[in-house]
């Protein structure tokens, strides 16, 4: 017995070491591969390198960002504080336009319903979680380990606005950890440069390479109202980056779904990103237009257009590594490796139960192994997620899988639903709720609620009456829930009716709709609040179903495949990405693939040589001011070979010496099929130089307060 | 030898009826399997039954067609008189709005452009075609087939501007058979219902049943200013229909794939339709707000707003279709069988031809088959067909594969290439010319091109905008003919100087820049004319690529596996829809898969119940107000099981004694399948009935004069 399990155990490492490519893996920083890391890439880091790493890193929203002086100043990506600008801005006095530049620290202005978050603590729940759920099936499975995961968070975390406690589902079911991070509620913009020197280019230069974008801004973290002390934080490097140089990025990646079955990519491919790619596309079309009719509109329209074009690009680049032949045929060979170790193992299994049994000494089976097969299982769900999936997107959302936004991203809608839902629910016990209104987040729901935040009517308008007219179209007029969600009428007078009858615009209105509970929502007669109590029976009947026939048997189902993955690989396997803090390591280096072949750095004379001066390739005018006091020389952006993806967006990049070298902000459009597998010979990702942003600082916007507090000079 | 020629043929016999359904087959006249139609159908259908219908049928347009008086009467779509609609009306008179309703047959109007045909002869030149190909390879292969299909059309029609030659390609390149039609080039509009009476619940109701849709309108042919004499026409039969009557269907359907390959079809499913309909949906979006903005671009847009829907909903089927596992493998066996087949006759090729040799009696194989590998070679181009696509749909049009419109179909821009292209290339003989501009064809593109039609700025200032930026999108910023298409502007800076600075609204200055020839057209200095000729170089060089490395070598290919194909299968194969006249029968029949449940009549009653009142299911208003004179249980609409398609719109439903019952105008979403393959479970055309229509035109609309043209009292 020993003999064949040192045998298994033996190519078990090899299997680990050529499942895994170098430089690949968004890492767990209680996980990350030091050893194998510092042989690839020469470096020496430990430990306490990864803690100060992890405590420097800020999560921002869907961002990342990292800490770059002792008093809170937070260096992340100008698009990542764009709704924060679109929200401080008016028509008149757009910082879009001209960029945010706070003369004195008293200037720097909160961002409405900003929140940053530092990961303190990692701890390993997993045993309590899989208990939960022992046992169950369909939506009782689900409910009990949502219950279970906002038990933990209460009771880590308690009632502590200083503290946030999430319980993170990782390898899909396979391990569960408790993350908890200490959270900053009170986060000012400290400066972003004009929109256009963050976005030259513009959607036709996004995700690509050459790029010209200084696409980095500062918030500041406030604490009891004054800066808060960050005695850990990175070491600004604006020296001239090296080709080669190893480089490690530390931040939050929102989503990947490379453990994902052929099955469950070919629902993502048929069903899931065709119809999210359709309607964003007309979204957009509608947008476009909108945003012509009027300077108004332009501005009001600005922020909602670009994130949907990057959306909807990012999409693009999937579909395509999606019907890639090459690309699949290497994805279908790892599966077909992993389900011959999967069969293997539960061979071997068999094996070893029925020696056991001959021996009568009661030896259990070496490795714990599922008797079903969850790669039949989760085939098996793959017609019932198709049928579901549009109703549940449009409707609901909440896949994981999509990215079609509920009531086209409607403010005035979300904040209804949120209110309609928090009232219902908070009249249950906590472990009965909703999830997302369990005790534990009730402090995030309402710091979203409760934001001052403009809302535009003519774009609310255009969003539901676009979602009202996709739903119907997508459903089909006799599906009986379109009755409820447009009565007789047509989409463009029942949005109508809702945006410019609501008060859900004032945020003193929405305050006391939360506090006054169930009752006051009863009694509400805002026809947005009334909407939403008519949607919810059949909006939790589609989420209950989905829950019940995809959800909880996929999870069941991925649980049983990360169990049989560690037996197969050891732990020398990454989770997919799931908005949490990961670790991801390469070099400095430009592409050479056909199509797509230059050197890894960018500078501001390359912008002046690109520019043609019609949008988007206008260069920002403050920028081009300035343009006798920048070193043309400068590196502007820069490509690494890291293993990132959107929500990496601010990720600090970090050299051996702890030394921040600049920030994330896009990768190529063919690193896009990264959401599946990361292949070492396309994957880039797209760097802002602390060397330009200083540049910026000192030579464009003014900003030598910065420049003095990150010790650039 | 006799002996295995028998035995093949016993074989082929059974092969033959097992590879094409009941029911199945888009039939031309030459080919009509009379004898097991009447098996099928249980009627008694002959050659001069055959000849009378076809003589009835009319090309009008895309559409079908049918001639219903002596006098030159036809019924067609009013959806198939839009364009013309639209021509004639204003804002101030719409007769969208109002219905064409004219009270003499002197207040008939002249649809711009608009011309019928009939077809009256059918001749085999498949020899002269092959000979002309024959020994060529790439772009040589292709110009020398075009140029002697010139020749043809030339020789049998010479000028006579009464007559239309053309020869046609079906089966792939399998046969050539030339087509000689009758041609009428002054086409009156003689009645149209009021469009919302014809497009009840619009987009939503497009493609689907029960239907509740008058999609019916009137038009004469004329010859010398007098209605034409058309003794041979269908017998209005306005008595209710009877469930499971025989039925043919005679017209002309556009355009299927069903001879594809799978890996041709994969290149249509992973690139041609996500592109196509990812930028339909972006057009359909920009053209939806630009409608809302003001009465006046509603009414400019409804038109190409419903053709574009239309396009967009019939993509959706075919997207669906081709990610159908149940589907895809029905397709899949179908090529399994066919190539087993032609491996099967390979063999017995050269086994034949040892044996002959053995003999030396000189006897030749008894078949003729490729010695290539035409499977093989058709999997080889699409890498390059995969490559190439987007540039020529987007650049220059005429795959024969997608829908993408170039120049998003702007009138200006469609004219100023037909001017610029047609004074280059009437400079070289008939037989060296873009085949379009052949001297067979010249007279068609006069036609087009002097008709008198209404531009309106802003719609092509929407067109050409969304065409450029889209172009500039796929093709990418740095493509060097993105400098040629925009120079150093932006997509909306460019579109409106070309629109706003063209004079070729005016069919004068049309009709002086064709007559100049190349001299007025270089001298020109219409923005419009010079951008088309600096567009010639990159647009003529992507044609003459695809042409070459995709188009030639396809044409070769699928050639070589019609023969195979009528060597497999006999001629009891049909060939693939190519907008020409074909025959298709079936029965009166609802349907009866899940989530399809229906039986096949819809009535007026149905229609009241259905209204809501808001648009699209508003019924039209003259149509309201006659509600107490309609017989609410007349039926409005039926469903067949007969096999038509797009462009089969306007066909006339005949049953066997030659009576016309209704008109073909649509079928259902799951019937879009149907342009890769014949699903008899899921296949049904929608008809709207004479009797629907005898009742529009009588109780209706005070057509009474017509009714009694139709001898339907």
């Amino acid at each position: 017995m020993r003999h064949t399990l040192a045998a298994s155990a033996a190519v078990l490492a090899f299997a680990a070491a050529s499942s895994v490519h170098a430089e690949e893996g968004m890492w767990t920083f209680d996980n990350f591969p030091i050893a194998r890391a510092n042989q690839t890439l020469g470096t020496n880091i430990n430990q306490a390198w990864l803690d100060r790493v992890r405590l420097s890193s800020v999560k921002f929203g869907g961002c990342s960002a990292g800490i770059v002086s002792a008093e809170g100043l937070v260096m992340t990506n100008n698009h990542c504080v764009a709704t924060c600008v679109a929200n401080l801005s008016t028509q008149a006095v757009n910082y879009a336009e001209t960029g945010f530049t706070p003369r004195t620290r008293e200037e720097e202005r909160k961002c409405p319903g900003g929140t940053a978050e530092i990961l303190t603590d990692i701890a390993d729940v997993t045993e309590r979680m899989h208990a939960a759920g022992a046992g169950l099936e369909g939506q009782a499975f689900t409910r009990a380990r949502d219950a279970e995961a906002g038990r933990i968070e209460q009771e880590a975390c308690g009632g502590d606005p200083g503290k946030r406690c999430q319980v993170v589902s990782l390898y899909r079911g396979g391990q569960f950890k408790l993350y908890t991070y200490k959270k900053y509620s009170d986060v000012r913009l400290a400066f972003a440069p004009e929109d256009r020197a963050a976005t030259f280019g513009g959607d036709l230069d996004n995700f690509s390479f050459p790029r010209f974008a200084i696409d980095a801004a500062f918030i500041r973290l406030y604490e009891n109202d004054a800066p808060a002390a960050t005695p850990v934080h990175f070491v600004w490097n604006a020296s001239r980056p090296v080709e080669g140089t190893p480089v490690f990025v530390s931040g939050s990646p929102g989503a990947t779904q490379r453990l994902l079955t052929q099955d469950q990519l070919m629902t993502i491919r048929d069903v899931v990103l065709p119809m999210d790619q359709l309607l964003a596309s007309e979204l957009r079309g509608r947008l476009i237009r909108f945003s012509e009719e009027s300077d108004e509109n332009a501005f009001i329209a600005m922020d909602p257009i670009v994130s949907l074009e990057n959306t909807y690009k990012r999409g693009l680049g999937r579909m395509r590594a999606l019907v890639d032949p090459a690309f699949m045929s290497m994805k279908a060979d790892a599966e077909a490796d992993f389900r011959q170790r999967f069969n293997a193992l539960r061979m071997q299994r068999s094996r070893d139960a029925v020696a056991a049994e001959q021996a009568r000494d009661g030896g259990a089976p070496i490795i714990h192994l599922p008797s079903e097969d969850p790669f039949g299982r989760l085939a098996e769900i793959q017609p019932i997620a198709r049928e579901l999936y549009p109703a549940m997107a449009l409707l609901e959302g909440g896949t994981g899988l999509g990215t079609t936004p509920v009531a086209g991203g409607s403010q005035l809608f979300l904040w209804a639903r949120t209110l309609v839902r928090g009232a219902q629910e908070r009249e249950k016990p906590s472990a009965e709720r909703l999830p997302e209104f369990a005790d534990s987040r009730l402090a995030a729901v309402q710091s979203g609620l409760f934001a001052e935040r403009p809302v535009y009517e003519d774009l609310e308008q255009v969003r539901m009456e676009w979602w009202l007219s996709k739903t119907r179209e997508w459903l089909t007029v006799d599906d009986p829930r379109i009755k409820v969600l447009l009565g007789a009428e047509s989409p463009e007078t029942r949005s109508a009716q809702l945006v410019d009858g609501t008060s859900l615009g004032d945020p003193a209105v929405r305050r006391a709709l939360w506090e006054g509970g169930l009752a006051a929502i009863e009694a509400s007669d805002d026809p947005m609040i009334r909407y939403l109590l008519e949607l919810q029976e059949p909006t939790r009947a589609i989420r209950s179903d989905w829950e019940a026939r995809v959800q909880a048997p996929t999870d069941r189902a991925s649980e049983q495949l990360a169990a049989a993955r560690f037996a197969a690989y050891g732990d020398a396997v990454y989770p997919d990405a799931t908005g949490t803090l990961r670790l991801t390591y390469g070099k400095i280096e430009g592409s050479d693939v056909p199509g797509q072949r230059w050197g890894p750095f960018t500078t501001f004379d390359g912008l002046w040589d690109r520019a043609t001066g019609a949008p988007p390739f206008d260069v920002a005018p403050k920028l081009l001011a300035a343009r006798s006091r920048i070193d043309g020389d400068t590196v502007m952006n820069m490509t690494l070979s890291s293993d990132t993806i959107g929500g990496s967006s601010g990720s600090p990049v970090v050299n051996e010496a702890g030394e921040i070298l600049g920030a994330n902000f896009d990768s190529t459009v063919l690193t896009q099929r990264n959401a599946y597998g990361y292949d070492r010979n396309v994957n880039r990702s797209v760097i802002v130089t602390t060397g330009a942003v200083t540049a910026a600082l000192r030579d464009v916007y003014g900003m030598e307060r910065l420049v003095e507090e990150l010790g650039a000079e």
